[in-house]
């Protein structure tokens, strides 16, 4: 186990009152031990507490070559895995659970009486995970730039003709090609309507002149997720869909701006949704600005109005304002990843943005 | 909604003293309402209870455009779906939740008092989907008869210097090209010591002249699931992967013979494994012998030593035992869908198993 992981954990846990927990979710025993262990639907989990009488207990089925830095007790098919956790247990204080631990396991525990109090435990797992370590923030920067050589890549693909699908497909090959272990999520590569509909599933459709084409790519690279969205224009860009991109853009750094910190994360959305509307398109920006980013795309810690968190320094997480009118089939969004440093931040990939892409028809 | 299966699913939860139960997996939704609704993270929830007061408590992000058969109410992103639900609940009453429901929502649910005792309702749709009715034994026949003509263009395609990989992705397509919209789990395509490996991991290693080749396929087809593993030599087979072969041929059959109403789920398992200890093999086969199927490859209800439940009309589910001798590097499955019949059972997948086929090198 990584002990400066494990001991901000620990030190939160004491905060919170919460003297022991059980960590379940995959992402998060990574985190903690370097290791991924996918035991599907068998239990196992990763309990720790306060006096680090830590135990991992999993199926035999899974075997652990490495030493994971922490005593491993197996059980096996015929055995009921959370009987063999609840020894370990104190069941006279609270104990905090995964927020995605099934409930057939949560049920189990609570009969056998595994504690005082059952609470959600993720919350101190993933505001730990919000600040990186120099590990971590190399890989997120290693990340970030091979996305940049990606979209560098991706645009020259971008032509009248071509399917939204046959562009996605495009962009799973190149990820490939700059090494990348496969896609952070779904990329997004809509045209026109569809880019102006946040929910748009790609589809078959052929991008035209004078389509506006959203961009939102990302991969896994070293187990650390980059995320960016350029929007460019093919054949020829409009003084509306002029007006609009520069809008975005002036509110995707505007958000940048107030990325520091001791600022909030809602002071991000704020600064980049008071802009837009002050433009006169508030209504058109339908979402929060953007989301923590890690192992995960997407983590805990929105940056939205309602999430008053202080921003600290070590944070990810993405700043991608948009304006979707749907009715005139222009969606425009620009997303940067953030990484908050001392004195404001870096950003992780930095594919120009300030002058408009127009990509030739292509026939 | 479905009234036949809702009311054996109603027919149950009477008969076990559960009143009232919340429905979240979305498999278990389609099998009710013949709809996909996929919310993600977002709280959702069909509950139903036995004075037929049901409702879907749904997040506004996923509107129905068509009439469920239930009360929809929506909830949106600054409201908690919890408490919604919270209000429909008998308090007074023990209530039923899916086995994989996020624990953040059983928390939640239990904060808020939502019922007088918490159960592992899944149980009752799990069993209640084990019975097909007649529109699904159709589309699970015709799934399993788009399988034989999968394996039967898949076959020719083994052969010496392919790896792993590349025969797999074939399958894929073949797949795809059969109408199949998709696996219906990861293929297995496996070489000698891959194959006598049940825990093998697809890689790039390529077939050579006096391997065995385990393809263990299937694919979705109106969304149903098929499933089936043949198991075929390279260039030649020895007298040693004959004599495997023949055995595990036997006690597939054997198997199948024990697949009949009255039965139980363990005869079946034993029929195949009594046989392959008799001939020398019993410390070889190493997993259960099958699995039931339906929406989803695997299902609740295992063909195992352990599961005495008895056999019914109407249940579909695999048969297949195997031998693995890794030193040897040989590893032989045969596995077959049957449909439980008044008085046996229907194979669903029929694609000739009796003569060993061997394929040509191919170079």
């Amino acid at each position: 186990m990584d002990k400066g992981k494990l001991n901000r954990i620990k030190a939160k846990m004491q905060e919170q009152g919460m003297p022991q927990m059980v960590i379940s979710d995959p992402v998060a025993i990574f985190y903690l031990t370097g290791k991924w262990i996918l035991p599907g639907e068998r239990f196992h989990a990763l309990y720790i507490n306060l006096n680090d009488d830590d135990h991992f207990v999993i199926n035999k089925l899974f075997p652990q070559t490495e030493d994971l830095g922490v005593p491993i007790t197996y059980y096996d098919d015929v055995e009921d895995g959370c009987e063999v956790l609840a020894q370990f247990v104190d069941k006279n204080s609270p104990i905090g659970v995964d927020k995605n631990w099934p409930a057939k396991f949560l049920l189990r525990l609570q009969e056998l009486g595994g504690g005082s109090e059952y609470r959600n435990g993720s919350i101190i797992v993933d505001k730990v995970r919000q600040i990186k370590d120099e590990g971590e923030k190399q890989a997120m920067r290693e990340s970030g730039a091979k996305l940049d050589k990606v979209m560098d890549k991706l645009i020259p693909w971008v032509v009248k003709g071509l399917t939204e699908q046959e562009l996605n497909a495009k962009c799973l090959e190149l990820l490939k090609e700059e090494g990348f272990s496969g896609p952070s999520f779904d990329p997004i590569t809509a045209y026109a309507k569809g880019a102006a509909d946040p929910h748009h599933i790609t589809d078959d459709s052929k991008g035209k002149h004078g389509d506006c084409v959203i961009l939102d790519i990302g991969g896994m690279w070293k187990n650390y997720a980059s995320d960016m969205t350029r929007t460019v224009f093919i054949g020829e860009v409009s003084e509306r869909q002029k007006e609009i991109y520069n809008v975005v853009l002036e509110a995707n750094k505007r958000g940048i701006e107030m990325a520091k910190p001791g600022n909030k994360m809602s002071d991000v959305d704020k600064a980049c949704r008071d802009y837009i509307t002050e433009k006169g398109f508030g209504e058109y920006f339908t979402h929060r600005t953007g989301h923590s980013i890690g192992l995960e795309d997407h983590e805990v810690g929105d940056v939205s109005l309602v999430n008053d968190e202080i921003i600290e320094v070590g944070q990810c997480f993405s700043v991608e304002p948009g304006i979707y009118i749907y009715d005139e089939g222009i969606g425009v969004r620009i997303e940067d990843i953030v990484l908050i440093t001392e004195d404001g931040c870096e950003r992780l990939n930095v594919y120009p943005k300030d002058d408009i892409i127009v990509v030739p028809d292509g026939e």
